[in-house]
């Protein structure tokens, strides 16, 4: 599938932020950052990224699908896991370089086996080293959930 | 101020994601990636990035600090409009590459006058060219509170 021409090129700064076209601005890599929240607790659940496929399969299917940068491939959310993204709804900012979604969860979010990805919470104002406090306990083993990865 | 040796360097995949250290893995451009949510609503408020150098000044001060990727220089948040953020949580991704911060926000983050900069909604599961919805109306006038920028 040739997914060169799914969105029209970015126009101006003024189309960009007023326009009502989705006209992504892919980065040199050809990708755009996309935030995933929990549509029930507004947690942020990732941080991953799409091309221009996952984008188009993520709107058509309303089923989250993300490129992967380190293993240069497109992926669906849950592929391997099960643990798929429903997507309730997405949103463009205003330079159209990342989206939003919300998304029901199937399970967790996370390979390490947590809810969210953002397990730990880094304390504020203190001098020093930092020091990472952990927030979520892991509600699946990874070792089970991708063992026929 | 130097600000290259502020953090330790990564780690192994496990260390990374299971360890009490932050070490933040900075891509090529010494950049992470942050997502603001709103501390009240759980709203995206933006989606920018961080240095070394402001990742330690949101840490120690627990305002917002960004690099601009286009100006190539660090910014306060607010620092020209006044729509600062304060950092209520910061949380940081399994490997470590994007933070999460819940703050409150000051009037708006959107350079646009809008609340968020994810002010339109993309329309899921409709065939053919994607029509974007505003869902958010301006709370300041752009040209106002740049005036003297």
């Amino acid at each position: 599938m040739s997914d060169q021409s799914t969105f029209v090129a970015p126009g101006s700064e003024a189309e960009l932020e007023e326009g009502a076209a989705l006209t992504p601005k892919f980065d040199a890599d050809g990708l755009v950052t996309c935030v995933a929240t929990d549509s029930n607790t507004g947690d942020v659940l990732m941080v991953a990224h799409m091309n221009d496929e996952a984008l188009a399969k993520t709107i058509a299917t309303g089923e989250a699908w993300y490129f992967s940068r380190s293993r240069r491939a497109l992926w669906k959310k849950g592929e391997s896991s099960g643990h798929t993204q429903r997507v309730i709804e997405m949103r463009v900012d205003c330079d159209q370089d990342s989206v939003w979604i919300k998304v029901e969860q199937e399970v967790a979010a996370c390979h390490t086996g947590r809810r969210s990805c953002f397990y730990r919470s880094v304390p504020l104002g203190k001098p020093g080293a930092v020091t990472l406090e952990f927030r979520d306990a892991k509600v699946f083993d990874p070792k089970s959930a991708y063992k026929n990865k």
